[in-house]
């Protein structure tokens, strides 16, 4: 980890998350629902329960889970214009929710869950970089509550969850190492990547980067070592919020 | 007033409004960002300033203000699909967003704004009935918040704001008239009416509806003086936020 | 009503209804087809009996009745482009033909009608102002005749309709309060109001707005006389019409 | 021409068109107005003038014509849906719509009109069968009446009209050869053909399609002899709608 | 035929394709794979066989064949712009596509081929000209080719064509009167027509226009002979692709 | 290196590349014009010339890259529906036209290209896996024809590109370690990641996905291995075809 002193625009050293805070039960009538808060990026999560699954799964015993993303108008520095207004969503967003659908049921056991739907959306009211991994980590909370609720009304009898996972994002940014960049960092950085993995250590999905400077494989494991970090604290809040001691 | 017990489901008065609270500076980015609840129905309302007007308006020395509306998709009992999905906006959406720029478009003074647009976003995150009068009176003071940063700046030198103004619904349910309808209400009137009016009691929309039972011009007397009523205790609520002495 | 010389554009009194005319059989497939003509607003509207209802109502044993308008390019002033070519419905077309369907179905009693849609078009070919609220008086004529023709062909044994019903436009210009407003009217209006009633003056629907001037409760009472004058005498129209003698 | 009895199921003979009516100046607003019916098809055709050109033609001198056609949804015998509701113009559209404005075209010296442009519009309010074909006739006389009025107004000093033409539509009907095909002919065709010619006989536009009997040249010859004598009857017609003598 | 020197651009003969090969087999998955190059045209024609019929056609005992077409962008001089870009098929585009699907048709017995349908995709990778004409003559070898594959699977009993097929375009350009018109021959022409024949000379479709200079019936029999000599050439040039002997 | 036996079910060695074959000139109207084939998959690559920027970009003195990606329906083992029908393009396509477009201007100096825009697309004609990567590598052989056709037109002074650069696949199929997935190898991977990289083995992109099964660090160098090998392979092609001696 690189021994810099207090370069970072928010003061954080290159290895600290910003502040966490998850709330759950932030809305009333979805089965998981979630409010995560990484320093001023805030998201709304939640996991809708629905008693089907899509046509090309029908019979075939087992579940489904989905996501979608969405930035409100005003959660962004300017004014975004709502995808509806174009007719389509943009391929930014697309990218998004499949990275965020795809990571979430990479630890769960879909036959276990039966054969329903259950839908994960991540709804950002302010965005400050990191939007997509809050979403993964916020969307894993309500998630377990999701399940924790058709475990108390006695629709699953054990759950089909097989780890905690936390996503983060790590960069280059004027040479430097830095774990969860905020949008100043982000717009910045040379080296962009998005890693999601387990609470021990496996990687669930790696997506980086370089905006015009190609990465060495050095840097690479750096940057990986700087994410296990602060997914495992990540995975903390966690448990925390969840009431679980580790 | 009716002189009824305690029929309603929730325990109010038939003339009785939900509580309502404002929170202002909600988000950070907008010139104006306000969370409204009354009752259970939450909106996020935000009004953003935009340095043009559309083309059907340039050059002629005016401003424009429009407004946005959208539920986020577990903001309802069951999910609902967004609308990007379907690729274009409900009727009901675009009604709703056409009532409150309308509204809001009826007590600003479009000349004094100068050449720019006030983008006025309301995002429910929780509905529970009266999700487009609640948009309506919290849009208002996300709009007075937006007025009063562009005079602080310099920008304007006086507010284009003629009036207070805010919106509540009325209606008739099982031969009761009441007021401020939360959903369940709302479900079963006979008669549904939104009404927006100024503080000093003028009309400035008025949109009722008989589902299968036409209404007589006595019936709509009263449930008019039932929204005078409540618009003037929301104007106070307004007020208050604002720190405004009556 | 207001003592009034002429200064309507059109020579008419503010109480006065322009010229009414209604053909009905306007073209051979439909069940109901009718024209009408409010002075130079003409609407072709008719009546076509489906013989099932929208997945939503299947197997309830209850009907449908649903309405779409249009305008023909060049029923205006200047062309109006075609919907189809911007690839959705305007957000006013959406209003206007979500109102025509909920006022008609106010008089439906949509059990008796069996497991069928109604589907009510209406086509203006020529605008000049009031065009949903001719849509809605002529409409209702062609639904009696597609009515009728159920009845006649032994489908329905008795009629599901159970009140005369009339739509027509008030509005205050140049701080005269007017009936009937033509395009030049409905242009300067202070205030513009929508009203759709059955026969015997009960409210169907109001939709009233302000532009910019918002109205007094003592306007609008004047407004909702002259509009229950005007509707008793659309619908002596509409049965003259039918070939029923009050 | 075939000799046969009153084998057609209108009782025509094979070289017979139907009855034709062009009512000129329909609706007021449109700079040519012709209401055309062939039959019981009945088609609303208005040529309405733009005083600038698509831009692919700006700066070069010339004009442009443009046509669109549309089906109310009950012309035809049951419902069709209105194209928005799908979002999209169906191939049939798109090819009517473009040979109406390449034939229209064919006979307009765009140069001479100067940088404007023409819109046509066709709204086919009864359908039985060449719907296409009448409203090429129809337009023509509306174009006719657009040009006049842009010579009567000083905006042209000359027609750009170049000869006058009509358009209609033969077939192979159990093997009889038939002109001016109602809807159930034209259902039963083996063989199909739409022709667009000048007075004279030259043909702008022949578009035939054999429905699983491809035709012989000898029949496609005798085909053109009916369209022909079909087409010199529809010019009388036209000019007799517009009081020229011949 | 006319007698003129090397007038052609490309330095052809009046009467006289361009060289013409066919390539079966051209990818692996499709029943039927043909790239078809006529000059520099090129197009990738495949005939894909699908177990079902589309829902108009259900259990009527009868198969169905439809046909898509698109450029590459980048096989046409300057780029075109993907037709998925704008989100809808151009007129061009449909007009094309309904053409090749009918054209088939006509020789395809749909009752013999039994509930299954024939996706036919026209993929253009290098446009000189005649793209739509290619494509018909290619994808008859590919259909050729993919119901004999059925056949040798055992599924279909006997052949469902019962005709070959091609087609080609004939035009007037510089009052010359040629076959086959290269890109810039057809920019340039006066009459444009393309025709679709048996093998034994009927037509299946013919589609003339005239750009600005209607022509005469005697022009049309000499394009309707040089049309039927190229399609007799091209029915060749299919026939000894597929290793048939005449 | 894993040391396995022929399980590959072509008979590869886990680190061996499927025949590579790269074809220039493969079209005649493109700057740049490539069929890649890489075993059965086969992509023909385009650069096209623009000479305008977008206008986010313009009057920046700066040039852009942008790429699009499509199948050709037939070019999967069962008809794909083209994008174009459903009216947008999947989240699928969108990922990989960006990543094509991203990984390309990694190596671009877009400043060096003036205020021009190269279009890169890329057309698969058969699909076996790895068509994200072919095209990548493709796209990059097409874009260096480009750009020495700009610098031979003397547009350009000097090469804006800095860096050889390639794509590949590797992933974990029963365990084993493999480069250059094929179709089949693919549809089974427990983990896939396709790496960019320039020819001195620096990471331009990495997107690595587990389906089911997270990997190790370990998993995740080695796989990272196999891909350099790879990557330094495919560059070797790419500069053998481009007749460039290493």
């Amino acid at each position: 980890m690189s021994e810099t002193n207090n370069l970072r625009v928010d003061g954080r050293k290159n290895d600290q998350l910003r502040d966490v805070k998850i709330s759950r039960q932030y809305t009333k009538y979805a089965e998981g629902s979630v409010l995560i808060e990484t320093g001023d990026t805030k998201v709304i999560c939640t996991a809708s329960v629905e008693e089907s699954v899509p046509p090309f799964l029908r019979g075939q015993n087992t579940g489904w889970l989905t996501a979608e993303y969405s930035l409100l108008p005003r959660s962004t520095h300017s004014r975004t214009i709502r995808e509806v207004a174009r007719g389509r969503l943009s391929g930014r967003t697309q990218e998004i929710q499949r990275l965020i659908g795809r990571s979430l049921r990479a630890v769960v056991d879909l036959g276990k869950l039966g054969e329903r739907t259950i839908w994960v959306d991540c709804d950002v009211i302010q965005a400050d970089g990191g939007t997509r991994t809050a979403s993964i980590t916020g969307a894993y909370v309500a998630l377990v509550d999701a399940i924790n609720y058709l475990i108390e009304e006695g629709v699953l009898e054990e759950s089909p969850l097989n780890s905690f996972m936390a996503a983060t994002s790590v960069g280059v940014v004027d040479g430097e190492m830095l774990l969860d960049l905020c949008y100043e960092e982000d717009f910045q950085a040379q080296v962009d990547m998005n890693i999601v993995m387990t609470e021990d250590g496996r990687v669930i999905e790696i997506q980086g980067t370089a905006e015009k400077f190609p990465f060495s494989r050095d840097q690479m494991n750096t940057l990986m070592d700087l994410a296990e970090k602060g997914i495992r604290e990540l995975v903390s809040f966690q448990k925390k919020s969840l009431g679980i001691e580790e």
